[in-house]
Parts: structure tokens; sequence; C-alpha cells
């Protein structure tokens, strides 16, 4: 059985594009580790996927879930090891040892939390460390913590810690924070947050958990130490698509270079929405229109390689 | 009062532009004649917004306005006339004989199927009369079916139609159809698609919902009846984007050209997003998308030219 169609991804456009693709009556298969992608680690409630006013991640998930069960669309838990070329079309190769066959590819991998790469954070990974505040936030109650990056995601898991945790400090490397207005209007009314800008961290110390951060202040060059029990690191993610590699072309944060109006790669068959490639706006809904670009763009490859009569 | 944006249009990319914008902390006023753009005339349910499963284009519309009017934002319920360019922005001239200026424009002000114009069509509009195939074909499983419109658009949707209605008929005005060899190639081959060119639509025909087409066919000006359920105009779309001529460039069918990662036009501070750009995928999650990056676009312009600090 060769299908149609592999989407590669579980988030808002994986599983967007299986929506459409299932209504374009493709054989779409469908794999992921799991679902929601970076939407289950959101920590505050989303407010900004048009039509639902305030909803919590975990509930978006499930509704768009339940909207890809729906569909005629076959699903598999599992991750992706290699994806290779073959005459026609691709073959997809699973951890659990599967092999799947298709003749086009939506890659909507999404991406994995970038580490920060100072000493003392792999260390204390589990021990401190986190790049989950709604997992791993609860664990912090009247405790001080860290959340590390300045922007959207810094700021709402610096919110959501605000009503565990003791004292919270949000480190942003430059002068100025990227979350947008709304966040830093909010932030600024919660006195338990304290903002440093124009900070270098430089090492996460402790003995069996962590203990305190040590940064620099970049114009002074003066050090400081702060005792701290939780380390969140918010600074964004990193593409999951080293599987593609060879057969897309990546930026210099690999992630996949795209044609914006259909969201094709350079190797014909292959498209790539949401997080994973190189747009520059990040966001569910946009996620959303990107995985219905890219499906609608693969049937249209379909069709026109006569794979669809 | 100069606001930062003004968002022309209240369809789904109107709409989410405005969310964003507001969330943004951008003084945004959103000019509309009415919400809910070309969803307001779907009677029938939509099955393809993520995480909504199926939903009627009203309650859809309801969902989207109480989204919009939870932020803040300004709405003024008006039609544009015209818009100029100012030193320092923009001025918005409305039907109401109202002026309203701003730093930045978003014109989300989507595109008009553009009619048939022949007795009953108007009538069963919803009732079997549709103008989008990919959501309303669906409904048609097992009946027959006519498509006007001999262009790519009508023979795409006849291809699709094949995989759920039982007969297919394509009208077409002239003698040859206008659409791409392949797109001819494969319609032949498709047993249920019959073609008819060179004939006159003359009337739709039928009591509650759509019965029957009366047509004439134009060497012999014999008139015949087809007894069909539903009947899909596909001779394009009209835009609604006159009032920015000069401002923007077009394309032959007068819709908006945009870059499409920002959605900005050739001039700095206008953006296109939804159904009114040239992009080629029209659909109600990806006008969401369009909307909400060329919110992120306007507030990226706005700093960049430091209007806003």
């Amino acid at each position: 059985m060769k299908y149609h169609l592999i989407i590669i991804g579980g988030g808002p456009a994986g599983i967007t594009a299986g929506i459409y693709a299932s209504r374009q009556n493709l054989k779409t298969l469908l794999i992921t580790k799991d679902f929601g992608g970076q939407m289950a680690r959101k920590a505050v409630e989303i407010e900004n996927y048009p039509g639902l006013g305030k909803v919590s991640g975990l509930e978006l998930i499930q509704r768009f879930e339940k909207h890809l069960n729906g569909q005629e669309i076959t699903i598999k838990k599992d991750e992706i090891s290699r994806v290779e070329k073959k005459k026609e079309g691709f073959a997809v190769l699973t951890k659990k040892n599967k092999k799947y066959e298709s003749f086009s590819l939506i890659i909507a991998s999404g991406g994995d939390p970038r580490p920060l790469e100072v000493p003392g954070e792999k260390e204390f990974i589990g021990k401190g460390v986190s790049y989950c505040v709604t997992c791993d936030g609860p664990l912090f109650k009247d405790k001080n913590v860290a959340v590390i990056g300045g922007g959207n995601a810094g700021f709402e898991a610096a919110i959501f810690l605000s009503k565990i945790a003791r004292k919270i400090f949000i480190f942003e490397s430059s002068e100025e924070p990227k979350a947008d207005a709304q966040n830093q209007k909010e932030v600024k009314k919660i006195k338990k947050i304290t903002l440093l800008t124009n900070v270098l961290l430089k090492e996460i110390q402790g003995r069996d958990f962590v203990e305190a951060i040590l940064y620099q202040k970049k114009d002074t060059r003066e050090n400081f130490i702060v005792p701290i029990n939780g380390i969140f690191i918010e600074i964004g993610s990193q593409p999951a698509t080293s599987f593609v590699k060879g057969l897309v072309d990546f930026n210099e944060r690999d992630e996949i270079k795209v044609d914006f109006e259909t969201y094709a790669t350079k190797t014909p068959g292959i498209f790539a929405a949401g997080d994973c490639n190189v747009g520059r706006y990040k966001q569910i809904v946009t996620a959303c229109g990107e995985g219905a670009k890219a499906a609608l763009g693969a049937y249209d490859y379909l069709r026109k390689n006569k794979i669809l009569k």
C-alpha cells in the first residue's frame, strides 16, 4: 500500500494538513509521536486562536485531535528516523522499524525546545532545569525560579509561575524583551516578577539539584549569582528536521526553505508547514493556514504528475 | 486621532488581523460593512476549520465576532470609497463621508465570486447554487451536478466532484474550454463528466431546491432542460480592491500582489491578507493565518519606523 501523502507531525500544521488532505480524498497517513506539538507545553491559556476566545492548550489539542479523527485518515504513533527518495515518491522509516511509502510528503514536525548550552544545563535536566513550565512548574511552589528568554513564551511562563513560585526572574540577553505588548504590560503588574535584560547566562550551579545561576551584566561585565531552585528555558525551538537532510534546503537555524505560496520545498513532492519551516511568524493559526496550503499544494502536485486521476 | 492601523474588511482575515493587532496594543480601527465575509453566504456547514468540526457559517461568524469584540479595538460599520497616501501614513475615506487616518493599513476586503447573472441564481444560493466546490461538493454524493465555467477552476471542480457526484456537466459558453491541456485530458478520461460547449445558460429552476438547468445551444438556438441538484459557479471572483488603485499592484484579476511571508504590498505600510490578494489557496483558515501574519507584519513595520516605541 502506497499512500498519496504522508504527513509527519501532529501539531496544528500537521493536523490541519490531515483534515484538508482527507477531504481531498487523498490516501493519507499521519505519523506523530503525540498530538498537539508545542501547544502541549503552553503554560497559559491560548487567546489568539480565532473563534475560540480563551482556551487551554489541552482543550485546543483535544478539539484538533477530535476533528482529525472524524476524517478518513490513517494515524500511526511513531517517530521518524529517515526519509528516502525513491524512483517515484518517498520511503519513510520509523523508530519502530516500520517503512511507509508515499508519492508526496508534508513535513510538519515542529520544533523541540532549544537548549541554552551553558555549563550545568545538561547535568541538571530533571533536577531543576526544565523546558516545560506546565509539566514542571507546579514542583516549585514557594521557591525561587528563573525563566530564560524574554519572548512571549518566557513571559507567559513567568505569568504562569507567578501563581506558584515565590519569586521569578526573567533573563533576556538583548536590551529589549521581544514579548508582545500585552504580555509585557501584564508582567509589569506582577510584583514578584523581576525582569533582567542585557544579561549573559554563564553557569547553572548546584550539588544534587539546581541551587544558583551565575550571570554577567553585558555592559559592566560584572558577574552575579542568584540563588534559584528551578530554571525554565524558553528561548524558542529548533526544528526537528534532520531526517530530511539532503532532500530539502535549510537556513542557518535548520529551518526548511519553502515557497511561501504552496509550501513546496526544493524536492518536488515534499512540502513543509508550520514551525519547522523558515517562516517568520510562528503562531498556532499561521501553522494551521500553512498546513491547509501544503495539503492543497500536495493535491495539485499529485494531479499534475498524474498520480491522482 | 490617528490610528496605528486600519483594517479594511470583517471576514476571517480582517478579524484575525484585528485580534492580533489589538493583542499587540496597536490602536486599531476595523472598518467593515458586515462581519463574516464569504462565510456569510454559506448555508451549508463548514467542516474544515480546525478545532470546530462541523460548524455553520453563521455560528463561525458569531464566534469570530465575539472573539474580536473581546479585544480593545474600534469597529465602524461602513464601506470604503477611497484610500489616500499622506505624507506620513494614509487617509481612508468612507461612503458615510467619514475620514480616518492611520500609519498602516491591512486590506482584507475579500473577494466576491463572480455571479452568473441568470434567473434563479440568487434565489437558490445555499439551496443548490454554490460558489465553492471544496466546501459544498461533499453534499452532492451520488447526485447530478453542473459546473459553470470551462476554465481551470471549472475543470478542477468537475474532477473533484467526480469522486462524489453521480454525473457532472460542465457548461462553457465559448466554443473551446479555457482549461489547460492537462485538465482537459484528465476530464476526457472521466466518463461521468460531460462537457457542453457553446451553450448559453438561461435559467436555474426548482421549487425549494435546485432541480434543473435550462440552457440553449448557441448554434441551433434549441433549448434543453437538464435535471440537476447542484450548480457550482466557477467563473472567477472579483476582489473588492478598487479603492486602493495606484497604491498597490494588481494581477490581471484585480488581486493585490503581496510578499507571501509578511503580506506586504509594494507600498510600505500597506498589507493585504485573505481572498483579496493573489494567493492561490483561498480558505477560511488560510485567510486567518494571513491575517495574523499581516498584523505581525504591520507591527514590525510600525516598530521599524519608530511609530511604535
